[in-house]
């Protein structure tokens, strides 16, 4: 039997045939694997099968999207009879009032939600909803954090040693970033509170918002201090701008989301991800006053805002049955479970005598092949070496069974118990062990 | 029995409901009618029931998304079997290449695709790699084109005669929005050839890119001029900037889509709505060496893109579906049923005294309630009773049960026959003559 990274498995029978026609042979750059990806054929709980049969355990749960795992049934039984009956309309479905009063019911600061398809699209509405509402051009964003494919979003994704300054500049992209989106954006050192309010009293009268993760995927899931918390609620309120929560992974922190773990209370949220069951939906939700913007009922919205797919049924059908799953004992066993995880990946780099650390919080964890303290983008910012290092180890977990993400990612789903924990920090241990051979 | 609008039919109870979490109500601007709208249960080929048991023929088929109409049995099938296997993973999955390879054969221009999930986020990576391919920060499109909501694209979408003076304005579509997106948007007046390479080659060296609709919704399907088609292959090349052709709703004109019919040879493409059978799906696709924007396998690419969902199986697999249904014979009979219903609406404003008339092409139809030439958006720009007279006129063919968009706009099915688009045309007859009274 052939198998990934085989040259005559099914895999890299896929992949020759994609490079002739997507660039580079692949259509995301997270799902990249070298020599070539392999392929998803079935997954069905915490399981994957692959094009050429071979089953992992599924640690990366499409980045944070499937916290029930793959093909629950009760989503699959829901979404077959909504596509049954028809997939999108010109029209509004019952389905979009079930869902948004879910959402509503579960998270304090939603008072009223707007849907879209995907978070690159709610972050970009709610980007746009806090410049209508203030009328003014500027956002601001943490450096380093990830926010998807909206170009005020992306600035300083990736800034470097070499272009990120002693405050951090606001560093392109993307080639062809034009100067204007540059100088509308704000970007803020994650977690220093002191040299964060200095920069945004300096943009005080031009920030329409701030857009914040309470624990950025891209910075170990570093968590937001309570001092820093409290100088947001304080200085957007003082200087009027719009307090933005990136809740699009962090809302599998809690019944309430990371909001209600963390005490924030922003203005709007982004939310999407697991919140579609598996299906692009997306929305950005919260006060009412700010949400007004997107209201018709009084002639053209401050802030339009309409989408072909946005709150189609099958999407929303998905998503409420997985919001309906979702229960507090969930969150409760998630929270173990990912304790647990992070403490056998723990034990095996103390025993392993490898360089490196777990971190993470809830259901979530991110493996880092450094013993430095990672708080922030600069902490987290890689070496090639470093990067090089996290890609071996996926690969070596991958031949042991388990995918987790090229950045050392890793997302439970309820599906997984104590055995699928376990058994990644024994694949974990033996991993570094042959690393470090 | 009660229905829509009655205020207990159950599209008011949903309504009701639907105020508490959404603003104004709606999730969709597209979608609203007074008093309130009404509400989708389910769609079957042609016809669409709503939550109070009205069965109404969809001639707007979500926007110009279902060219197959409500629930294909192929498609429904191949989408359950899908939905069984799992909605999306954090790995590319065999359909991706499938899909592509389908719309390459079909497309001259296209020799590799970029998914992403909706025509926004596709306008928007178009425009990203233009610039990253060009390194310049300047996109130009038409007065009052409609491309979605990235704040570039929809700059001068609603520019009035208070504000559009001689040649174009970038006038602002949404409140907030940065005067650095207004300055790097130039606007072209549709169909005048020479005023359009004038304003072009004032901005030639920083033009990254030229977003073109070939016959814009908005403008009743205006068609785009064979000069002007000639001026636009000429002056790209000229100055180096990437002609980008937005087909979202021009692809359904013919097997090879609105560029083959109308000899467009775009450097990049823009598809969604119907390519996705139903599913939030769309891609950027075009020249290989533009194309190679989006390539990681030398390193970042010039205009990273990924995305959560971006490529998901369950989208895939019904545009591969929906795509191998679209045979030449069912683009000849949606040419000749079209004509039709044009026809028919037309000899109906002949006999109803009532001015207006009924532009379009292909499979596509615009009612206007107004007899002016509808060639470009000033000439389209509705008075505000114009746009009073065809909601009305809408309103009182969803009360003879035909649904119309709230622009009289309409789109048709493959599975329509000659009998659905005469009974329109007699419907048309009926409500213009109710108007009249």
């Amino acid at each position: 039997m052939t198998m990934w990274p085989d040259p005559s498995s099914n895999s890299a029978q896929i992949y020759q045939r994609a490079l002739g026609v997507l660039p580079g042979g692949i259509s995301r750059l997270q799902t990249w694997n070298e020599p070539f990806p392999f392929y998803a054929k079935s997954g069905s709980g915490v399981h994957v099968t692959d094009e050429d049969g071979t089953v992992r355990v599924d640690f990366v749960n499409n980045f944070a999207s499937l916290i029930h795992g793959h093909a629950h049934p009760v989503i699959v039984e829901a979404v077959c009879e909504a596509v049954k009956n028809g997939t999108c309309f010109a029209l509004p479905t019952r389905v979009e009032v079930e869902l948004a009063e879910i959402l509503c019911e579960r998270f304090a600061t939603f008072e009223k939600v707007r849907y879209c398809n995907t978070g690159t699209e709610a972050v970009m509405l709610a980007l746009k909803a806090a410049r209508a509402y203030t009328d003014r051009p500027k956002i601001a964003k943490f450096e380093g954090a990830y926010h998807g494919m909206y170009d005020f979003a992306e600035v300083s994704l990736d800034s470097s040693p070499a272009n990120w300054g002693n405050d951090p500049r606001s560093v392109p992209y993307a080639r062809g970033t034009p100067r204007g989106v540059l100088e509308d954006v704000v970007v803020l050192p994650f977690n220093e509170t002191e040299a964060s309010e200095r920069i945004i009293r300096e943009h005080a009268d031009q920030l329409a918002g701030i857009l914040i993760d309470l624990c950025p995927s891209y910075m170990g899931f570093a968590p937001m201090s309570p001092q820093y918390v409290d100088m947001l609620h304080r200085v957007t309120k003082e200087i009027g701008a719009v307090l933005i929560a990136d809740e699009v992974i962090s809302i599998r922190l809690g019944y309430g989301g990371g909001q209600g773990r963390f005490g924030l209370e922003p203005d709007l949220t982004v939310a999407a991800k697991l919140i579609g069951g598996g299906f692009p939906v997306a929305c950005v939700a919260g006060r009412e006053k700010v949400m007004s913007v997107f209201d018709h009922s009084k002639g053209k919205p401050l802030s339009p805002s309409s989408g072909t797919f946005t709150a189609n049924p099958i999407g929303l059908t998905a998503g409420v049955s997985a919001m309906r799953l979702l229960t507090q004992e969930n969150f409760d066993r998630l929270e173990v479970l990912g304790e647990r995880a992070r403490e056998g990946i723990a034990r095996t780099f103390d025993n392993s005598g490898f360089p490196g650390q777990v971190t993470g919080i809830g259901s979530m964890f991110q493996i880092h092949m450094t013993q430095r303290d990672i708080c922030n983008h600069r902490s987290a910012y890689q070496s090639s070496e470093e990067a090089g290092a996290i890609r071996l180890l996926q690969r070596r977990m991958l031949e042991r069974g388990f995918i987790i993400s090229n950045r050392g990612h890793g997302f439970l789903s309820t599906p997984m118990n104590e055995d699928h924990v376990d058994a990644l920090a024994d694949a974990t241990s033996d991993a570094l062990r042959e690393m470090v051979q």
